[in-house]
């Protein structure tokens, strides 16, 4: 069986169909083009609700995810309530990822990632990284964190995730 | 009507009249030097007491200040409070802020900067951001991050605050 | 008198007699390289039980350890507690501590250091800084935030410890 990874788009203009959900497809490439183990991916697109997230965070989960990124809802505004919903229903905050992923788009020239409240935490055995919601600067935050991820989910007793070399430099470092 | 902008020195002997008040200035200064918009200050000198610091950022955010400067009280010390009474009365942590002003202290040859809980967050729709209590720090630590300030203050559906280009790049990423 | 010093290792297997702890003698080793002043340590090795390590950590703080380092029990895995237990008996987290050592792994070549959730936080007097497990990671994790420490000790009110200044540049920004 693939191992699953969930894709959570949150988003109220996306759900609602004012406007096509780009970001999704765009953890999707990338994840793709990392990963030399074929997986499973899980899509939903929902609203800036913070039960909602939680609800779907804690199904991708009990569904066999070993890993879920979702994208949007990280900002300060009034309706970005994403880090919100991981408190409800995740433990074990892992606030590297978040360093990382604002240090890498304020070298990729963007100051007001500080603004960003992006980080990841678990969710049982699920680890959950939170994504920006801008297409273009997804690749820029994943390609800041992907390498830890596969050991991640070892340590959490997920499936074994190769990376594709020739992309992507996975680290273990107890394969040293 | 002018912008309001909130300053708050948090300072037990500097509210006791047993010296004077330097970093509230510092930041007033900063500030006009870095802003093209005029903005009316509202400036506050108040002990390190936590319920004391949770009531005057409430009443500044409730005076509309778009913006509220604290400076002192965010060390490891017993009369260190100020983050704990952000804790108290403010939602969504910012913690890009602290990231980036302990990182631009470390810069400037001070390996005590790590000893700084310095952080943002959000007071209904008023920006928090700790600044450190010693004036010579306050200009490093708010050159790191004013850059993102203005857009911040855009999100929250505040006044818009321009720059000053020959000071200081205010960078909107919806604008490029 | 002596200066006390706690070095807790947190280890199931090393705490079971399944292998000899080399973390804590290897704290001990980095705190003697870089203290001019003696001091005298207390050690302890206990399980990855979150109850247990955060009365030791107590019991170490009210023997008057003005610092106690910790290894062990950062990382995303189920049994890694080591945060959840200073959360509970900690106060006023300084997280300028984890930013650095993660820092300063990922200067070291090991992507995987954004895995951990190491810190440093405050319990009543006495500063208590966690550690990686593995023996090669604790030189790199306190080179990057031992000359920081004295002074956070100063403001503690604990007693004053001196650098040798041929291994660590101890930094007091009052004394300048």
């Amino acid at each position: 069986m693939r191992p699953k990874i969930g894709i959570v788009t949150v988003s109220d203009r996306a759900s609602a169909g004012v406007y096509e959900d780009k970001s999704g497809p765009a953890i999707e490439a990338a994840l793709c083009s990392y990963l030399a183990t074929e997986c499973a991916f899980e899509k939903r697109v929902i609203p800036d609700e913070r039960a909602g997230i939680a609800a779907t965070l804690r199904e991708l989960a009990a569904n066999g995810c070993c890993l879920v990124c979702t994208t949007g809802g990280t900002g300060p505004a009034l309706r970005d309530v994403t880090p919100e919903a991981i408190a409800d229903c995740c433990t074990k905050e892992l606030p590297g990822f978040g360093e990382q992923m604002r240090a890498a788009s304020l070298r990729a020239g963007v100051p007001t990632a500080i603004l960003s409240r992006q980080t990841a935490a678990i969710l049982d055995r699920t680890l959950v990284v939170t994504l920006p919601g801008k297409p273009a600067s997804i690749r820029v935050c994943l390609d800041a964190v992907f390498p830890a991820i596969p050991y991640c989910i070892d340590l959490l007793g997920g499936p074994r995730l190769e990376g594709n070399p020739a992309v992507v430099q996975v680290f273990r470092p107890d394969a040293k």
